[in-house]
Order: structure tokens, then C-alpha cells, then sequence
């Protein structure tokens, strides 16, 4: 059962505990067939074993038995939004991810610089993956161009990545892609799916050819593939929902950006784990909902490393010892969905989840992996029901119905 | 997943057998610190332990995880009604709570005696929680009251507390609080919320002005404040989705108001166990399904009395042998949320199930505790879904579909 967060908005209030999730990115995984153990079974991790012993386990749904979550829809379900109902753009997600602030009016799409051959063919849906610097170099000849009184601003991501904004009246983002998703045909032409929508497709249009002609002698990187054009979406924010004053930590853009949308404050952080928790550390005092994103095991499992996401998940154990030292009242270790290495990518297992407080019913699980979650005390349960459990282990929670 | 008391209706059909829902109140738990154990699992339970050993056993919760139900939508849910979408007013539940039987046009409020000042502007909401003789001493004073011929009843409930029902023609409650819930402001003038309440509104606000005049000597009770103007709501009975003859055992008056405002019939019966035991047998061959109510655990749970809260429930377990001589086809023992003694109060945490028939699929528990059905063969389910699973076993449901 989902519970809506108009329920949960009329029984939050702002308390003084305070409560950490720990979002360890892909954390679930598959057994190494040659040892029979998971990623998480075979890393060293005294400390989430301690936790889990303490606390209560079980094995969450991102967003559906059988369903494999894009990282935007694994952690709007972990912040208690059903991602099912609440959707974000490709193209909005990654310019929030980059800071870029989108005006409600202006619609965003995600861009790959690509290669094409002569014959207008892509043979490279990444131009070989071109460095972020050069990235940002070709991003500034495109930048600042415009199109019918339309302002265009394109900024660097990583790598290949960029954002393109559109600024101006009457844009609508019903609009398909340019981006073929494979290689040996043209990009495509930019189509309006709503009548409403032909202006917008059509300067998308003259973008993509303006950039075409400017990139010309930039091969690898001599032509954009454009995606997910979208607005701003009105997301109730975490502060009006859950009455918390929370707080992201999070390497990497996209995570930053998603938590701004609903309202997180975002910290200065470094790129390591133990810059993330002496971020945390450092402003422990000031909120009372952290969300603290580690990237790294993803990364290992999308690369296939099984050893290295072992090596990820030891290390974040390791500093854990500075977050179990800071007290807080909940703590929530989980993933936004599996990436077994052995898969190379996200995939549809449910993740393991444990929580810990005071006030948990504690279950017989003494090690945190998945085969022990699969007996824990939170059973198997949507991910969008972990933020009303760390409400309600918080004391945040006013009984429903008298 | 709820089940739709629609679906439920169109495949419901009488039958002979007989299903006992026995709610322990409060039923679930924490373990005591000392000895690891929860109040259920601290019990001598030789009977309830035999039914879990013969039965199936599981975990419910009775909104959704992490939520902390109130009595009413903790017992809707057990009776299979969706405590989210069948919603109960607060000033009908009040009168619910002191067998004050509204009629469908009447409106009802619950009402605060409370303090205010010279300048009118309220000081204690609660009037220094007045004593219950004392309340029911001022409420005669305001009962009986008329407003543009409209009859007013006024009956005290609890300390400062008591319900107001407004009866006449044309009455609508879709009027705002007087209540201001905070102190130093003064009360509300109660506003229409919809054109057609406002005479009520009117006449809400007139009562008020009446007992303002007849108080402002009775400081600290000198003036009331109102809130969850109400009607009755129109649920569907247990007749007719179930087409079950439903009696209710419960000791205490909003037990049996709920169960009244469903269809249930109310037995008349004692205060102690045995006696709710005595009036089930007593009247064992007139209906098809009993919901006994056995109020104990919650109020020890809520006293934050672990060890009377034990004997309460060995207390039920003794009492059982009676029931299980009677030889339902279908004993269900639960509770309507849990209430550990550690939290002094209702609380989220899942509550411990047991479904007894000759036709339930065995597990291998065999005891009744919150660690016990956590691998019951039940799972975690939402309590709604414990009526169809007694009806099932009771077979009174036919195929769903062809």
C-alpha cells in the first residue's frame, strides 16, 4: 500500500531527532557464482553487521517487483515520492544536476556530443567519451545562441554529457527526441507530439542544425544528439511534507539536483566518502534529515568490477564509524536499486534496507546482505514506505485518525 | 494491495460457519530491555501458542508502515474497511465513544471546556483538565439549550472533554473549528466552509455566545471550544458486503459505536473477560461472526505498565479455552495497532496475527509472538485483508471470476 503524502504531511511535525540515509547507490547485487556470495555478503563491514543486529532489516522495491529503476526514480521513491506519479525530465534532472537553476518556463533537454560520418550516419552515440574539459570548450561555442528570440544556454556535464536550455515564450516540451539510442542512422528529427509544441520542435531544430555546422571540424565530437525536453516539475517539497529541515550530501550532480527540486538544502562536499561525512559532520547541528549519497559502488557495478564494489562498500563501512559516533536518531542504509556487477548495469532487485533506532522492533538479522535482510523484520516493502518508518522511529509522526 | 469491499460483496454468501475476530487492544509490542522479550512474548500463553502452532500466523499493519493508528481507523481496518477512505469525524466518534447514538441529520462537535481572560483570549485550552465529575457538572448547564429551534445536546466524555450534537432540520457540518489550537489568540468564529452550512455556522456560533454567558463564572472552565463538526457517516454493513449476522462484545462504548455505525449488533456484557467470554456463549448460536474487544493491553501499554499489560493478555490466554471449546470454524486473534509499554502509547510498529481454521495452510510457528510471526505463513499483510482470509477460511466466498 502506498501512502500518499498528504497523509503524511497531516501527521509530520518538526521534532529535534534527527535521521541520516545512507544511500549507498546500486548496493544490492548477485552472487559471484564462483563464491556464492553478493557484493555486500563478501565485503568486510563490521559496522553495518553491528547496525543491522541493532536494528531491523528487509529488502525494499524501488518501484516495483520486476521493475529496474533509472536513478531519479530509485530515489524520489527513497525520499517517499512515488515515482510512478511524480516524474522529472531527463533533459530538467541533469541541468539541475549541474546547478543550473530552470525557470518554470524554460523547457531543458539532455545532450550527447556525438560522431557522425559523412554520410550524416552516428557512429558514436558518445564522440569516444571526449574529456569534461573538452566538453565544456564545445559547449561554450554553443552556448549563447539563439533562435527565433529564443535564448539557448548549453553547459558541460561529464564527459560527452551537456544540458541545453531553451528561455523564452510559449516553449512546450512535447517534443521527441533527436537521439536515435544506436548507431548507423541519421539523429532524428525533432517532433511535436502536441499541436502546441510544432515552435518548440521546430528551434530545437534550428539548434541542432546551427550546432551541426559549428561543430563541423570538431570530430570526434562534430554533432549533438538531443533527449528528454522537459520543465520544471511542482513537487510538494520535504520541509512542507515531512516538516524537516534537510540537508544533501552528495558528490555528484544529478543527486544534488534531485534533492534541490524537493527542497533540500545542498552542502559544499568533496568527492571522497570521508568527505561526505565530514560534511556531515560539520553541519550535523543544522538539520534534522541528512541525505548522504555515495556513488562509487554503482560506478564498480556498472563497470562489472565486483572486487571494486566490494572494496566501495568496505570503505563506506569503515567510515560509518563517524556517522554510528554522531548519534542520530534513525539511521536508514540502503540503495536507490541493485547493480550487480555481474549485470553491468541497474537492475530489479529489490535492495537491502536496514534501520536503525531506538524505538525499532529489532529482528533476528546480525548481518546486513541480501539473503539476511530476506528474514529481517521489515519484510520485503516499496521503498516509498522508508521515509514514514524513519518519520515514525524518529517520533515525527502524530497518530493517524483518533 | 486493499481489497474493495465491492469485490468482496459480489462473491460473499451466508453460510453456517462461525468466525470469532478476538482484538486484543494493543496487542503488539517492545521488547523489555532487560530481557530482550515483549510483553506478548513475557506471557504465559498456552492456548494462543497451541493456535499459533495449528494456525497461520503473520504480521499486520493496520494503516501502512510507519503509521500510528488511532482506535477507529485500527478497528476499521480490521473489519476490512480502508481506514483512509472511510473516514469518521472527530465529533462523531466522540459520541460514538459515549453511546450517544447520532441520528443521520444530527452534527456533532467535540468539544474542550478552556480557560480564557478578560480580553477573551484563550489561556489553557483544556481548563486545567478539569475533573470528569466536574465536566459533566458544567455540560448540564449547557444541555438542552435550543438555537432557532434546533435542539442541543451536550454530554460530558473525559476531564476537559465533551461532545455537543446538534439536532433539527437542515443542518451541515461543513463548518470550520472554533478551536484555535493555541493559546494567547481567541477563539474561532465558526465560518461556512460551504454556502448551505451557514446557519449552522450561525447557530454553532450562538451555542457558543449561550455558553460563554452561562460559564464566565466557572473559571477555570469559563468558556469551550469546538472542533470536527460531523454527521454520521453512511458506510455499507457488514450485512451487506459480508452477509455475515455481525455481533459486537466489547466492554468499552466506542468499540461498540464502531461497530454499530457498520451494523454490527451490540451485545450487552460485562466489564472483565470472562464476562465478554460468558455473553459470546451465551449468544454463540445467534450470529456468524463476534468481534470481541478486550480494551486491557492498550490501557497497561499506555500506562506504560509492562508487567500488567503481561497478566492482561495471560489473562485472555486463560479465558481462551472457553472460546476454543465453542469450536469456531474460523478464531482470529490480533490487535488493532500495538501499544508497547516502553512507548506509553499507540504506536506503528506491525501487530502479531493468528488465523485458526480447519482449513488455513500451517506454518511452522508455534507460539504467538512478534519475532514468532515474523516467518509466519501470513507475511506482513495490511489488516484489511483480514476479513477476506477469515471469510476464506470460513468458506463464505466463492470463486472470483470464471
Amino acid at each position: 500500500m502506498d501512502i500518499s503524502l498528504e497523509l503524511i504531511k497531516g501527521i509530520a511535525h518538526p521534532s529535534p531527532t534527527k535521521i541520516v540515509l545512507l544511500v549507498i547507490d546500486g548496493l544490492g547485487g548477485l552472487p559471484n557464482p564462483e563464491t556464492g556470495k553478493t557484493e555486500l555478503a563478501t565485503a568486510n563491514t563490521p559496522n553495518l553487521d553491528k547496525l543491522a543486529a541493532k536494528g531491523i532489516c528487509g529488502l525494499t522495491d524501488p518501484v516495483a517487483p520486476g521493475i529496474t529503476p533509472g536513478s531519479s526514480p530509485g530515489h524520489l521513491a527513497l525520499f517517499g515520492y512515488n515515482p510512478v506519479t511524480f516524474n522529472i525530465g531527463r533533459g530538467v534532472l541533469e541541468a539541475i544536476g549541474i546547478d543550473f537553476d530552470p525557470q518554470p518556463a524554460d523547457v531543458a533537454a539532455r545532450g550527447n556530443f556525438c560522431t557522425v560520418d559523412k554520410a550524416g550516419l552516428v557512429t558514436d552515440r558518445r564522440a569516444g567519451r571526449i574529456s569534461t574539459e573538452k566538453c565544456a570548450e564545445l559547449c561554450q561555442l554553443l552556448d549563447g545562441l539563439a533562435v527565433e528570440n529564443i535564448e539557448i544556454f548549453v553547459r558541460p556535464v561529464r564527459e560527452h554529457r551537456f544540458v541545453v536550455v531553451f528561455r523564452g515564450d510559449d516553449l512546450v516540451p512535447a517534443v521527441t527526441d533527436s537521439d536515435p539510442q544506436q548507431v548507423g542512422v541519421a539523429p532524428m528529427v525533432i517532433i511535436a507530439i502536441r499541436p502546441e509544441a510544432g515552435r518548440t520542435a521546430s528551434i530545437a531544430n534550428q539548434f541542432v542544425t546551427q550546432a551541426k555546422t559549428i561543430l563541423a571540424e570538431y570530430h570526434p565530437a562534430n554533432m549533438i544528439l538531443l533527449r528528454g525536453f522537459s520543465q520544471r516539475p511542482h513537487f510538494p517539497t520535504m520541509g512542507e511534507v515531512y516538516k524537516l529541515r534537510p540537508a544533501a550530501i552528495a558528490g555528484y550532480p544529478m543527486y544534488r539536483g534531485l534533492a534541490k527540486l524537493i527542497g533540500m538544502e545542498i552542502l559544499e562536499t568533496g568527492t571522497t566518502i570521508e568527505d561526505e561525512f565530514t560534511t556531515l559532520r560539520q553541519n550535523y547541528s543544522n538539520y534534522d534529515f541528512f541525505f548522504l549519497h555515495v556513488k562509487g559502488a554503482d560506478s564498480a557495478g556498472e563497470d562489472g568490477d565486483f572486487n571494486r564494489k566490494v572494496r566501495v562498500i568496505a570503505e563506506i563501512d569503515n567510515a560509518l564509524s563517524e556517522l554510528i559516533s554522531m548519534e542520530p536518531d534513525v539511521i536508514v542504509v540502503t540503495g536507490d536499486h541493485s547493480t550487480p556487477a555481474l549485470l553491468r548495469g541497474h537492475s530489479w532487485h529489490p535492495v537491502p534496507t536496514l534501520l536503525y533506532s531506538k524505538w525499532c522492533r529489532p529482528d533476528k538479522v546480525s548481518a546486513f546482505s541480501e539473503s539476511a535482510c530476506l528474514s529481517g523484520g521489515l519484510g520485503r516493502f516499496p521503498a516509498t514506505q522508508i521515509m514514514p518508518l524513519a518519520m515514525a522511529n524518529a517520533l515525527k509522526l502524530t497518530k493517524f485518525g483518533a
